[in-house]
């Protein structure tokens, strides 16, 4: 497989919601989680919901992070993309952690790029950024 | 599972290398696309790279589309992300496949949310919109 980015897909459960209804914190988070990991923020874009929620999109030239929050279900959808490395992904997500403390999180590593072989898409099941499992997902 | 969102996760191989270099015309399918999908458009931001490639993320009210293009691998990382329906992200994934027409494609659908049994991430693999095979990724 020919690596182009690297693709952290988290599940955040049992957050503060105070934290996830906070617009400001979740900029300022994903702004530092950006430049901990030596990434170029081009811009940020926010959306704050109705009677609850917020969504962020940190756009950066390694590509992008976003979350969107349910404060009502203390969950958050976190996706950090980079084409930068795998371990400076790594790097911006457990920085999110620090800052999220969620009680449960599920987390996958997700390769992206060129299949070598036939229609597959591999999947690399990683927590705490070291492999746990390595999955592939055959697609018909 | 309680779901909150449906993602698709695509990459797109074999794509002429021009399209994938063409801000304006990405622009206008990624936009085009979230009409399609009765998603309301946010916010639109692009970057385009030199010597090659572009990112583009539409933010929607219902979340986000965004693709990053490399023209040199003719390859394209495209994900939709939406809390509307899965029906929804399907229409606006089919609408972007009829205009980059992908020689080769790798799809999964993703359905983001609360998992209520102990750390599991259900991945439901999917192909053209009918569900292939469903796999689970557990996380250690």
């Amino acid at each position: 497989m020919i690596e182009l980015g690297w693709h952290i897909i988290a599940e955040l459960n049992g957050v503060d919601p105070r934290i996830l209804d906070d617009e400001k914190y979740l900029v300022e988070t994903l702004k530092n989680a950006a430049e901990r990991a030596d990434l170029t923020i081009l811009s940020v874009k926010t959306h704050k919901f109705n009677p609850q929620g917020v969504s962020v999109v940190v756009v950066v030239a390694e590509s992008h992070i976003f979350i969107h929050t349910w404060p009502e279900h203390r969950y958050a959808a976190l996706d950090i993309f980079t084409c930068k490395s795998e371990e400076s992904t790594w790097k911006a997500y457990k920085f999110i952690l620090e800052k999220l403390k969620p009680g449960n999180t599920q987390v996958i590593m997700l390769k992206r790029g060129i299949v070598t072989h036939n229609n597959a898409m591999n999947l690399t099941v990683n927590a705490e950024g070291t492999t746990a499992a390595k999955g592939e997902v055959i697609v018909e």
